[in-house]
């Protein structure tokens, strides 16, 4: 590591110049980085946009996540949220603050985390600008954009009794990395390095967004606190009940089996209140061909209380609290 | 001060109720904060969109700047930059990491310096999303949104041979403001409590932005890290010399020349190096009616090395570097 490859040694320009040349073109930037802003077509007339914070210590460690894996997910979860309006992402601003003393290469593998996750979750979309700054803390915070392509945006608080509640995405894999990684039984995120992999690099449903829209979903969000916290933002928007049929999860439990025996636990909890994954949760009337990415797991009832209920059990809402932990 | 009334007792979403609630009404929102993504309106079919982040111990101390300052200059740095292309501010997103302790009060507080920030710099421009997160030190990061209202953006690449540079806006009345909090002298800051003012809590001529561009500016930006700097931002883009009337900014200096007597300096570099009071630089087409929220102070030549000249003089280019300092 060379001393003078630091971020403080070569500055604001040099340290931008090398990373903003590696990041890939879009097809909706009109002015990329470079300017005052940047200028983003929005054919539809609208634009749907969303951000979200990362920060060292609280959302992630630098010992287990590189450069490159926050850049991906930086894309991944906001993205999520793009497509948890039935929009498709298009545009990008990302903002980093970083110590002195972090090279340059690090940063250069934030800028190709990037370009993976847009090209792996969101082809067509681009980073059109951001910030770099300096701090004690790595702090990321990105802006996404979306474009609805005419359709209207599918809102959390649409859900109808009678609806049918399906998830397109995986549950509770990044709740299992999670605790394989905070583990210190020997090996055990190696042995289950895919279960790590969706801790460090969320693979979320994106396309399946769009999808939902078409199809008619009434409401949609991505689980991102969890299952049951996430379930209970629809059931209260919505005024309603949401029902999860346990045996429907059965499917989700069982890729975890493994890992939570290595662990010596359940599997359901981290089903129920893994966030992280970025699933797609929505409702579809009753009758419609709901497509092929969602699978069914469960049915909105009339409001007893704004309840998610796990068969006949009610459920807390827990997870995560961004301010709590 | 009630240890019940910090935000990591009062968690993610009560905190998030107290703040949002009092958020003003924009013109363009179509979906506001609540969901996973806001909906705005972009009647263009394109959108200017700018991020900046503001970072404890960086860019501004606590002991200087309450929660209303900064939310004040979240909005005003940011705005600047979408005036700057020549549009008009819609919408913005904030994002902000606050350690646990931190007292509601001054989220609350933060909150209405936004309001208050949007209604004296960009009525009809809201907070439509944000996100509230857990740091050790407070982190700041908003992402802005402009409508150009079908008009082409102003580029800092367009300024020609024979334009005359102009400037909307105060230049230095920040970097003065600052050097006065960082005087020791007795009672310093609060006989210019004007500059101090405008440190904490700029005042950037928005609408002025909109004006340059229909008046035909060829290039513009806002001055942020200083006019020999942001001046030789232009230069480099356009391929330009441009010099500076040393005569055009001494009525800049002579309204700072009483504070620079009583701290023992000459005004000059706070005017020349000075930057954050987000000034609106930008050229113009000799003859064309300059909006007269604009000052000429200088002239546009063919490219002897991308320079900018004070009178004869080869200006450096100092000024703020964000990772540096």
């Amino acid at each position: 590591m060379e001393q003078n490859n630091t971020l403080a040694n070569l500055g604001e320009s040099e340290s931008l110049r090398r990373t903003i040349g590696k990041l890939i073109q879009g097809d909706y930037a009109i002015v990329g980085p470079g300017d005052d802003s940047a200028v983003v077509k929005s054919a539809d007339g609208r634009f749907v946009v969303t951000t979200d914070t990362m920060i060292e210590g609280h959302d992630f460690k630098l010992e287990w996540s590189s450069g490159f894996d926050l850049g991906f997910k930086a894309i991944a979860s906001n993205v999520a949220d793009v497509a948890a309006m039935g929009a498709k992402p298009t545009a990008l601003v990302v903002a980093i603050a970083l110590p002195g003393d972090t090279q340059i290469s690090w940063l250069e593998d934030f800028a190709d985390g990037l370009n993976a996750g847009l090209t792996q979750l969101a082809p067509g979309a681009s980073v059109v600008g951001g910030d770099l700054a300096r701090a004690e803390q790595v702090f990321i915070s990105v802006t996404a954009h979306g474009d609805l392509e005419g359709l209207e945006p599918v809102l959390r608080s649409g859900a109808k009794p009678g609806d049918i509640l399906a998830v397109a995405g995986t549950l509770g894999k990044a709740a299992a990395g999670l605790d394989l990684l905070q583990s210190d039984i020997l090996d055990a995120k190696h042995a289950f390095d895919d279960l790590v992999s969706i801790q460090l690099r969320p693979m979320p449903p994106i396309p399946a967004g769009v999808l939902a829209n078409k199809a008619g979903a009434t409401a949609m969000l991505d689980v991102s606190d969890g299952l049951a916290k996430d379930a209970s933002r629809i059931a209260k928007a919505s005024a309603v009940t949401i029902q999860i049929d346990k045996s429907a999860l059965l499917g989700f439990e069982a890729v975890l089996e493994l890992a939570a025996l290595r662990l010596e636990v359940t599997p359901t909890n981290w089903v129920l209140s893994g966030g992280e994954d970025h699933a797609l949760l929505a409702t579809f009337p009753e009758g419609v061909e709901i497509p092929r990415e969602f699978k069914p797991i469960g049915r909105v009832l009339e409001s007893t209380g704004d309840l998610v209920l796990l068969d006949d059990v009610e459920l807390q809402a827990n997870g995560w609290d961004s301010i709590r932990g």
